[in-house]
């Protein structure tokens, strides 16, 4: 049986296994150093009419790729959990109604891929399902006329911000798999210090992602050392500057083994993309594409996952308020340790 | 261990109870037939200097009042789980941030209500935690205008529109109490039938409602009679004439025990509301105040509560996609059966 330890952190009991992963992304995204992991690249409309119905349809083939993997339907789905970045979760929930598997839709903006297999991962130690497939996405046009300013303003961007990640990234889990495993997860909570600069969503998720990690290493009693790599969703560049900092004047040290999904995905020096990538793709398509593969290589035995969301709307920011962080952590392993 | 039972349906083998309910709602609710069940009701503005603040604020005080009933502060919960029909679901993430409890934010339109009750069960009956604040809410004020037009317009409404209920309930639920319990549950997949009137959101959720109750019935293999009530989240009149006549052409008779909270909630006949209420609140105030009352008080002893979202944005019906819906069904008794 599952057994929570401290403050807000679970052992499985019965870890599930990643059965299949998958992403897909934009063409960006394939011109940056994890290019040639992803299964596909398409442009930003990819056959359809506007970037809203390709972000669907990246959901959407994201779980058809990876359930063609294994051989499996989306019938043999007990669950798709997912959430996107756009008003009322439309990418998931259209994907959802294409793909008929029973839908639980989740927002926890860009912590969305790690708060999936949290519950992904919880009703099949809990027995209740088999398999569930696991699935967040997000697309830079969408984001950015959602959040910010019409795209044909061509409005300049200031150096902290980020790239939403044009891409989707599916995730199926299961019982009875050879791993990775997810063995332990950090359910955190909703951290805000108070940053209102929307253009600024690294610094603003940063206090939610030392919470978590804080959390996390107390709960379990383990060093960062225990992880070959603690790696957050999208703090960008200055985010994971402030995430380290901070740790670091709690006495944890993570400056080795950090890194950040949002550094990965780009080339912060040789793509304009500001401080790094971010979205809910994020940490999608570099967990689905590099993470998982690299731990099936045997390159990796280790990792926490930590993804961020910012939880934040048009409305709130225009009524004043600051921008609350939340993250969620998980840990993934190549192997069963004894 | 809980046990999936055909499709997707579920039967707890530990089943969690509710601690403790609550419900706060506007000046319209307080004056319908469940008036005097609520804890508490309050104008729009509650205070605050908009209506998004009130709602945020109804959606925090909500779980505080079903706190203070059982002598519970907000760090005695393992997780908060809960959503509402605002881009980014604000009211959830800043109550999120006032209450400090981890949090998973869920997004499932109006049917937010049951999935959050169907995840927190879940994560009790799998033994990761002990006890879980459910809550959702809406605004009349916040929905209209974030989803129709400026409330300043004063636009008259169709005949097929429903009134979002300005309220928000909380379900504290725990192992280790006295009932009412939630035994199983059914969880819904997205189905449209291609209605285009967000006008007109009964009939766009109605075909869920169909789907899930037969899915259900299907794979507990009970009879509608099973139930005292069947109660739907917010169908409203045409919404729940479409619900009794489609399951009838299926030979599933549930005219004599079906019920809507969007029915239970206003006096239609004789409150400006159309054909009902709905949003996250509509089924929320009703359960939290009404129905779960009436089960302590041994007037009903057993329900099926099956919440009921349309999964629209303003975007994707200017887009020109048809609304799709989706509901989860819980079954909730009064005590458990040997």
């Amino acid at each position: 049986m599952a057994k929570k330890i401290g403050n807000s952190s679970y052992v499985l009991k019965n870890p599930p296994s990643f059965l299949s992963t998958a992403a897909i992304v934009g063409e960006v995204e394939s011109e940056g150093p994890l290019g040639q992991y992803f299964d596909l690249s398409v442009d930003e409309y990819w056959d359809e009419d506007s970037w809203e119905k390709a972000e669907t349809k990246m959901f959407e083939m994201s779980i058809r790729k990876a359930l063609e993997k294994i051989k499996l339907q989306p019938q043999d789905m007990d669950v798709m959990l997912g959430g996107d970045l756009l008003n009322q979760i439309i990418s998931a929930s259209f994907a959802a109604r294409q793909l008929e598997i029973p839908y639980l839709g989740l927002y926890g903006a860009c912590s969305t891929m790690t708060e999936s297999l949290i519950i992904g991962s919880s009703l099949i130690d809990g027995e209740f399902i088999d398999r569930a497939a696991c699935v967040t996405g997000s697309h830079f046009s969408t984001a950015e006329r959602q959040y910010r300013t019409p795209n044909e303003l061509g409005n300049q961007t200031p150096p902290t911000s980020q790239r939403t990640v044009t891409g989707a990234g599916a995730s199926i889990i299961g019982s009875g798999g050879t791993g990775p495993f997810i063995t332990s997860f950090t359910i955190g909570k909703v951290v805000d210090y108070g940053i209102k600069d929307a253009a600024n969503m690294g610094a603003a998720m940063a206090p939610s992602a030392v919470d978590t990690i804080e959390i996390h290493l107390n709960d379990t009693g383990r060093v960062p050392s225990y992880y070959d790599m603690i790696i957050t969703g999208d703090l960008g560049k200055l985010g994971s500057e402030i995430l380290v900092e901070k740790l670091k004047e709690k006495d944890i040290d993570i400056s080795h083994n950090h890194n950040d999904c949002g550094l990965m995905v780009f080339d912060i020096e040789n793509q304009k993309v500001d401080c790094g990538g971010s979205g809910c793709g994020c940490a999608a398509v570099t967990l689905n594409a590099f993470l998982i593969r690299k731990m099936l290589e045997g390159k990796i035995n280790r990792i926490l996952l930590v993804a961020t969301g910012a939880l934040l709307s048009t409305t709130s920011s225009l009524q004043g308020e600051s921008i609350p962080g939340v993250a969620h952590a998980v840990c993934i392993e190549r192997s069963l340790s004894v």
